[in-house]
């Protein structure tokens, strides 16, 4: 399957060291996402909602690890049960905060992403389609708290 | 970018039309993904997560519109404002409960996708990072609620 960027997202984080993990330990973090300008069409009514699904290109990564010791935890995992990027396809998702649109450019919150990252897909975000109830979050649970405050290193670099 | 399918989503969907809207309207209909077999390293520890986030191809869909009149509503929209498989990249999520693994077979609930879907990345769904509040959702508002007993019909066919 051929599938190509439809615009870019643009954020304070040029280098992948040092990043937030992920949207929760990037609250208020303020991005852009410019979409190709004839594509605008397709952006009619999304200003309704107050959160989007970003989909996006993992851009920098260059390979894929089956098992990823992630920056969550000091254990090993496989990389199917973590959100690292150096997946067998290297396609990021966030939900963000959508502050306004003007044009093809989407002002956004809580990004997490590189700078430059190519944009795939935006969803609508819907709570009776993407907030499943009563969730169990496995290795994560002990973990997850850290989220807010770690920021990532250069391991998958 | 050229992304290919790691496994295969197993569904009671055969057809296009008559299929539930969003998970929401597929509760507890059960399906399997299989997962290709040389890449069940990637699986471990994934069985302590109640929820995964699915991301498959609409691999029936052969156009792009920018301009949708989704199942939920009569009137149209652009489609990055709806979850219409009508889209520039045609990849489709979907939030599904995880109920079993064994070796690479995923046992799963809540399909709401065709039959034999390719499957393009799993993610354990974590709320910390995958559930923002104070949601507001346009258009869909309304409409919304009508997702749990609507059924699709032949217009993304």
């Amino acid at each position: 399957m051929r599938i190509n960027a439809i615009g870019t997202i643009h954020t304070p984080f040029k280098e992948i060291a040092r990043m937030p993990i992920q949207p929760s330990g990037a609250a208020g973090v303020r991005g852009e996402i410019v979409l190709l300008p004839e594509l605008v069409e397709g952006l009619a009514d999304l200003a309704g909602f107050s959160h989007i699904i970003a989909l996006y290109q993992f851009h920098r990564v260059e390979r894929c690890d089956l098992t990823v010791t992630p920056f969550l935890d000091n254990r090993p995992h496989g990389v199917f049960a973590t959100r690292a990027p150096t997946r067998p396809n290297p396609i990021g998702l966030s939900v963000l905060a959508l502050k306004g649109i003007r044009d093809n450019i989407l002002a956004v919150e809580n990004v997490d992403m590189l700078d430059g990252s190519p944009l795939l897909d935006i969803k609508p975000y819907v709570p009776e389609f993407d907030q499943p109830e009563q969730v169990r979050t496995g290795w994560l649970e002990l973990a997850r708290d850290r989220a807010r405050s770690m920021r990532s290193d250069q391991r998958f670099g």
